[in-house]
């Protein structure tokens, strides 16, 4: 086919059908996806978990991954939050004109391949053009199953005494973004990861999770400030106990960022009665993408600070934070 | 909030919050949605069916309906051609910077309104903002419950001696879209209208329906062409009995467009075995959006044109239709 995407590709005739049958369909490859119907017909079960969401990220391909990556891990991950076990995914791309094919070809097989890695199947895709400059936006819908019976893990559910652990070090992935912006060249790699060992591994362990939460848009402050207000208490986190690679807690000196608001696409917080906090942590540490999980707080009830985020900054003193104001990063993920 | 969509909006910080908050909370109230958790639990099934479409369709609002109507119908119907009951539907919306704040809660209330008549609860949504100019992108993925059992619906299953039925005229989408681009001042209205009605009358009917497929961007002969193909079968259709418009048939004169090519978005083609045609017809012709229903031809089978869709001219002859080639209309849908 041709070298660059054309308004013909999204006629739902021969180009469309090329399109498929040259890019998606190799990578996709599975009897559901392959028998080309209107929709899928899977496996259920009694509950089901869903979720979406659309990635518009660029560059499309960055240090550590690409966008094919990236929408499978944050939707995967969206359903390992709630404890179900991620199973089906579906794919909407937007292209536009003038797209690259080998650009498409590569995100494609990186999504295949994640896909794979996070053991879910891509059950039903849509592609449709518009005029543009090149760009790609995929959507990801996913499901997942509790073949175990629902779990009851919640943002409403953080209670006092809680232990807040986070599973890695922030802010990989809007550092890489950034850096490609800016033409920065350095080591920083996105973090863009499923999260499905850790989270198996902890809920097969009977540990009663409270809280679990994916850490992206709008970074650990705006997640636990969110997740403070869902429950009705009070999060504490220590400023020097949050995991911060030396490298990004560079580039976020050199270029005035805190920390505490930038993305991530691989990480995740939970909450924790206090006692299993040990447990939890060397689980986490002990699974794939979690060597740098840290304990950072704790969650305590307290009539008179209800929903606030409290961070004990390193000098000692109290910082309330709020979640993210203005526009963060554009198009991060 | 401010008139016009901002990169802000898509911060997934505070701004994001207001948009959230200010247009898709109070659309689509329910408590699933509205626990912003990470990904919706809901009530599954045995087996589900799961679909996704992204829409892009330019101009935002058309005469007889909007994106917003447009996705819901889109998707609703896609789970509907497999027999299944369409359930929930998530939303990724791709937001333009420049975006009128008003055609947006136009459109978010018309999806609302729409997901209602279908009977879908909008369980997931996100929201990320691109530069451009002004316009708006929606994905929408559903998933649909078997709660009496899977049924055997399937592309694969028209089998020699059907008849071939349509649920109304074709093109009138098409035409509609174009008319507004062509800024051709006209009475004809978009079609788009989820299906509801008409399957579940049919199912219950206890009717042995072997296909059905709704008519979307390819038109009649690509939908017929590719049914051909699924089923080893040649499917003949009759030029005369296709309904169409008055006022789209005298478009597509004017337009040199072929009606056979025309999108619809609240059509479907069903087949059945032949002694079921009249009962069919009739249930079809009973349910809304049905009125117009027709029944165009027969499956038959004969290995010498196996995969062909032959169609037999006004004027006698025979004619075998291939599915679209070339760009079509871009952005229908």
């Amino acid at each position: 086919m041709s070298d660059v995407i054309t308004m013909a590709h999204g006629s739902g005739g021969s180009a469309t059908g090329e399109l498929i049958d040259e890019i998606f369909a190799p990578a996709f490859s599975n009897e559901t996806l392959l028998a080309m119907e209107d929709s899928a017909v899977v496996d259920g079960s009694k509950k089901i978990a869903m979720t979406t969401d659309s990635f518009v990220v660029t560059p499309l391909i960055f240090n550590g991954g690409d966008i094919g990556r990236l929408c499978v891990c944050g939707t995967v991950n969206d359903l390992l939050m709630r404890g179900a076990v991620p199973k089906y995914i579906t794919c909407g791309f937007i292209l536009e004109e003038g797209l690259e094919t080998d650009t498409l070809k590569k995100c494609v097989a990186s999504l295949a391949e994640t896909a794979k890695e996070a053991g879910v199947c891509v059950v039903a895709g849509d592609t449709k053009v518009v005029e543009g400059h090149g760009g790609l936006y995929i959507n990801t819908a996913g499901v997942g199953l509790f073949p175990d019976g629902d779990k009851d893990i919640s943002a409403l559910n953080s209670a006092d005494g809680d232990a807040i652990i986070v599973s890695g070090t922030m802010g990989d992935h809007h550092a890489t973004i950034m850096a490609h912006r800016l033409e920065i060249d350095t080591d920083i790699k996105s973090d863009n990861a499923p999260l499905t060992e850790m989270t198996s591994r902890l809920l097969a362990s009977g540990i009663p999770i409270h809280t679990m939460r994916d850490i992206t848009r709008g970074g650990l402050g705006t997640v636990l400030k969110e997740l403070a207000q869902s429950s009705n208490t009070v999060f504490y986190i220590n400023e020097e106990m949050i995991p911060i690679a030396p490298s990004v807690r560079e580039f976020a000196r050199l270029t005035g960022i805190d920390p505490v608001y930038m993305g991530n696409e691989g990480k995740m917080v939970i909450t924790v009665p206090g006692e299993f906090a040990d447990k939890a942590l060397e689980i986490i540490r002990g699974s794939r993408y979690g060597e740098n999980a840290a304990a950072i707080g704790e969650v305590k009830k307290d009539e008179n600070r209800t929903g606030k985020l409290i961070m004990r900054t390193k000098l000692g003193g109290e910082r309330s934070l709020d979640i993210l104001r203005g526009e963060g990063l554009p198009r991060i993920c």
